[in-house]
């Protein structure tokens, strides 16, 4: 009987679970799902054959290390801060850890031991981090199979609202953690382009965009993650001359959030403690210049004078020009901002999220340059069946089937970039409808 | 014999020695000059009576604290970050400490001990913080003593060049150490105005500008300081409507300036690591956008539209637009960029500098309101009598002399903000040339 304990029951576990569970029916397997809330693993694991829901906390270090003494396999969806303590544990007592984190300088530290030990540590199996490095490199190693070379390559990841529940003029709602969003794109974006290394600072990033499409669903607009950099040794393209990460926004969204980048109201390096009668609106007036009779309207538009009605349209609509109480008066800009936000961008019932992945490659193939996209688009079933769950969820759960069936038998401190591990989890992905669809021209 | 030991022998301690040399022939003192290069420390002490010099090591224990023991007065003129060390050591001896750095929260948590032994611990008695609280709070309390009411605080301080060294287009050379100066503003800066809480991103910072002008020399312009909120408490103007602190430029460098915040030449925050073949044209382009052939000066404009001739020739004297091998190739964008300014705007063998200073009030006497600036302009003599050197070291040395004399008799952990000590430091400080000229209209 093999063990594989889960920790985290959070939405993000649903598809792990359940493709765990049905795939143990007809293996020896039990699935011990943990979490600081018991009843949240009791939810998950409803009805679900050969599980077991227990309750754990991270910080007792007694039950955590009888917990996974038990195991075989752990799989962590726990916040990536507690990976290196999960970690020491499985290494200590022998035991197969997976995660959709990134590899950390900690885990590097444990590289030697994990070898020795013979255990496999898989990191960077999720969505992005996950699905975006097996699918590029699937395409890479055939495309250098052939003889070709890789010339360029961008790679877009968005977690979106499907497109019939985009009934907003943002055309956005948090579908994952709004901090997040709220901080996207802080530090400074590095990438190459022609040969050419492109630095842009956060307070430029909103205003280069590149103008991404998918066949079934529209335009979208991108802009630059925080390194591409470094991916050019993940995916053996030490020489390319164009390699760029983005995220990916509906048209139009980046302009305008760029008005809250421009006025500092995404900092989060200082606490405000504003007086308790403070309302959206002063809150808005207080990143905009004195003027005795000038409107927050008219100030913002000279401060920022590219603001045009439409995306004064969208600000009106958030309510933060409205003269109603402040949700929070303690906290960082970013994190009062996330409140307002969240009023307007909660998710309704009925909504669903959408993941949508591009990768385009520019190679060049005996004198010849071709280009080639490859794209993935996953709309949620409801809001605990999203397709950030399943997209995140389903890599794991795979690799994990995988490897108990002996189908993956690699060990050591890995990524899933070795076609080993992503040609047949591709593949059981595709089953999944987790599907990449190409396109080439000329 | 009382023994006075000054901490560090740099450029900034020549008026603070000599200040002191000189009182000390009619009273038995012994000053003992204490740096990591004796040399420095002989260079320093050259001729002055009641002097010695030694060699010092902050990290060496022992010897520190056999220094510190033999003292009794230690005044630091060390890095900030070795007062907490430097003050442990004088309250563990019960010797009296003396700085021009900010009261930081170690120091504060020594508040009690210090006043247990009867110790005074005086901080922010150099420039500013120093001179500018001492030559504030007379006014707001001779004010207040009026019964008049102080409705709008605003001050301005800069560490300039001397109008006769201003002999290039941005009429600025680094008079004081160019790492402050390059990443100076960064953060978040905040103040109130009318009773409205102003708050302004380091890539706003640079255009938000005020215009202050001084009689003799002319007209500068001023950027908010970070935290001007912080001087209310300290000023004893709780309630004050309008406070605010700046740093001041000759007019037109801001907007220049900016030119390269925007760009994020003046980011601090990750190591670049650039091929060996990079020129200062390149290292600008990288925060370009690509384009096949146009022009980084084109790009320039294209990003930043408000570039005009006279900004891009003062960015072009740099000789930053040029082919030449960038003068440092790892290292953050902000520590590239200070290596490129330092080759232009080092100082020449004649240059003078200048510090400038500025307070602007708005008072309001029975009824009827008034305003009220006080200006101080200080020359230096050349450029190891510097008036950075003068402004910082005489206040330190004046505190230390007028202490010993009994006319300071306050003990505590204090800030120069009480008229038992600003009132005769001010005084004598105006016998040593550094004098406020006041103005008053309706």
């Amino acid at each position: 009987m093999k063990k594989i304990l889960i920790l985290g029951a959070g939405k993000s576990s649903t598809f792990l679970i359940e493709y765990l569970a049905k795939t143990s029916q007809n293996n020896k397997r039990l699935i011990i799902v943990a979490d600081l809330s018991k009843e949240e693993a009791i939810k998950r694991t409803r009805g679900l054959p050969n599980t077991e829901a227990v309750s754990f906390d991270t910080s007792e270090q007694n039950s955590r290390e009888e917990l996974i003494q038990k195991a075989d396999i752990v799989v962590s969806m726990l916040p990536a801060f507690l990976h290196p303590l999960i970690a020491k544990d499985c290494l200590n007592f022998g035991k197969h850890f997976f995660s959709a984190s990134y590899e950390s300088d900690e885990m590097r530290e444990m590289k030697f031991e994990i070898e020795k030990k013979n255990l496999l540590f898989l990191n960077e199996c999720g969505l992005d981090p996950g699905i975006d490095h097996m699918s590029a490199m699937q395409i890479i190693n055939r495309e250098k199979g052939l003889g070709n070379e890789i010339i360029s390559f961008k790679s877009f990841t968005g977690g979106l609202l499907a497109p019939e529940s985009e009934d907003n003029p943002w055309k956005y709602k948090f579908t994952w953690n709004p901090r997040n969003v709220v901080l996207a794109g802080q530090g400074v974006s590095r990438f190459i382009r022609n040969g050419k290394y492109k630095y842009i600072p956060y307070h430029m990033l909103f205003r280069r965009l590149e103008k991404i499409n998918f066949d079934e669903i529209g335009e979208f607009e991108a802009y630059p993650n925080r390194d591409s950099l470094s991916y050019r040794s993940v995916y053996g393209l030490d020489n390319i001359p164009t390699i760029l990460r983005g995220t990916l926004r509906r048209t139009g969204f980046c302009q305008s959030w760029d008005v809250f980048v421009q006025l500092g109201l995404t900092d989060d390096s200082f606490e405000m403690n504003l007086p308790n009668e403070f309302t959206n609106r002063m809150f808005i007036n207080s990143f905009l210049p004195y003027h005795p009779d000038k409107t927050v309207e008219i100030k913002m538009k000279e401060l920022l004078p590219w603001i045009n009605d439409e995306i004064l349209e969208k600000i009106r609509w958030l309510g933060i020009l409205e003269n109603i109480a402040l949700p929070k008066f303690k906290g960082s800009p970013a994190s009062i901002l996330q409140k307002i936000l969240e009023k307007k961008w909660g998710l309704d019932k009925d909504d669903k999220d959408m993941i949508v992945m591009q990768h385009q490659f520019e190679i060049e193939s005996k004198g010849i340059k071709k280009r080639l996209t490859s794209s993935l688009v996953c709309i949620g079933e409801d809001q605990n069946r999203t397709a950030m769950a399943k997209t995140v969820g389903l890599p794991l759960a795979i690799a994990v089937d995988l490897f108990l069936k002996g189908v993956i038998n690699k060990t050591g401190l890995l990524l899933p970039t070795y076609p080993e591990i992503y040609n047949p989890l591709l593949s059981e992905l595709q089953k999944q409808g987790i599907k990449f669809t190409e396109k080439e021209s000329l």
